[in-house]
């Protein structure tokens, strides 16, 4: 099967999982509610969610294991999305050819909505631990790790606010990426590889896989905020450098950054050499997070 | 010992246990966790995690069990402050006397911190669960009534905004209040009790006593709110008239208020009879709660 299509596949599985926990019920929280839907389901790629499932799949087959850990790292990416466009933050109005939550809703749901994105992760989380019993330990690592990941996110996010429109040195662009967008790439590998309770090995090389596919989708991220297309991308192209943002493409030019994202794509792919077929998948992820175009 | 030196001994057990989880080290979001610092330590009464210990300690004596549930009601409590008190929400400009949150910093800190406090409380649930394995069962409900009352506090939080300057009905302005204020009290005194272990007729007892004092604090705040001494509570007064907010003073009077505070104050002593001597605190926090101007 085409990597497209199998993307796909994958992205429909998350989005059924997903409408399973979105609320239609009569309240009077009604409008918050439909807020969080509204980002929850504005088409966004699934990358973090098919990432776990898919470090899963290489030593397990009973996926539905994983799932309730796949979906409460898509609900916090969808959080951090929503409070990073606020007004306070970056002031954007449009992600994925959308207005932003608070510019179709408003500013007071958008934060609530983000907190309760946010809190909702760990209601997936609790309800998983609270009924089954089966792999606790593990489980209890898993969750663990994954407040930590969350808390690193939100440290890069502040770090890359706080450097906005100033000229930073290269260990703080690093640490940046490292955190706002690493941790949680990071923690979708190694939820998958710790759920399907692989070795020690298997963890550190994935680990290793994780890290340089998180540094390469940022530095896409800042490629695709130069070059990219409007239409495509959904949002504006180069607020990135009119806001005067630290970015990899700002560090190290255009051509640069092009040639770092090669390099470390190449080396995430050599982490995987040594489960040949079965990770074609993560193989072709690697390339489809350097060559997309949204 | 007199109730006020009680009081105040809780108080500093738990500002010493909270120090524990401040994070003072270098590092590029330093401000960001002194600003997390900032609210926590601003000076709160301490209300919710003593209502924690002090139920536990109705049935057992090891208080060191229930206090990193404590510590993080008290996380969760400062995440919701920081982010009702935002432009976007109550645009609220002092609490406890000193500049709220995005006031003393920025927004974009004081959107970041109310996210990073949030999910602290997470953190230092998973530590608890992954480090002990006794009670592990019991501590895994906890979990999951602890992400589901958050859930709510956001809701109520969400119907308060909605509703400010419109007129509404009796059910809505209890379900704002059940939900934004009550759900989080009452999920301190079950955690104390759940953690304690207690019996199924304890739980419930406390449940209603949670549930009336819940009330009563609500009704408490919105007297304060309109009749309160500026200076005294740190934050101007008269703001929920001007905002057309529904509070019980809008809604009965305040005379209409005091009654109302009255019967559920003494409704709530009579659900801790039983327990005689040993529930004298719990009794007098409800008349501190029905007492206090501030």
């Amino acid at each position: 099967m085409e990597f497209k299509e199998k993307l796909k596949i994958y992205q429909n599985q998350i989005n059924k999982e997903l409408e399973k926990y979105i609320r239609k019920n009569e309240c009077p929280e009604k409008i918050l509610n439909n807020s969080m839907e509204y980002s929850l389901m504005a088409g966004g790629k699934r990358l973090r969610p098919i990432l776990v499932i898919v470090t899963y799949e290489l030593f397990k087959k009973d996926i539905e294991k994983c799932l309730p850990y796949a979906i409460a790292i898509e609900m916090v990416h969808n959080f951090s999305l929503i409070h990073d466009d606020l007004p306070g933050i970056d002031n954007d109005d449009f992600r994925h050819g959308k207005p932003t939550n608070h510019k179709q809703f408003n500013e007071a749901t958008a934060i609530l909505a983000g907190d309760g994105l946010l809190n909702n992760a760990y209601m997936v989380i609790s309800e998983d631990l609270k009924n089954t019993k089966e792999n606790l330990d593990t489980k209890l690592k898993v969750f663990n790790e994954f407040s930590y990941s969350v808390d690193r996110m939100i440290a890069g996010e502040y770090v890359d606010t706080e450097y906005e429109g100033k000229e930073i040195m290269e260990e703080y662009l690093d640490y940046i990426h490292i955190n706002k967008t690493g941790a949680l790439l990071k923690l979708c590998v190694r939820m998958g590889a710790m759920l399907a309770n692989c070795a020690e090995n298997d963890l550190n090389k994935l680990t290793n896989y994780a890290e340089k596919i998180g540094l390469a989708f940022q530095i896409k991220d800042d490629i695709l905020s130069e070059e990219g297309n409007e239409e495509i991308l959904g949002k504006p192209v180069g607020n990135d450098k009119e806001l005067g943002k630290c970015t990899y493409v700002s560090k190290y030019g255009l051509n640069g950054a092009k040639e770092k994202l090669d390099i470390i794509t190449k080396e995430a792919i050599n982490e995987l050499k040594e489960y040949g077929e079965k990770a074609e998948f993560l193989k072709q992820l690697a390339l489809y997070i350097q060559n997309r175009n949204k």
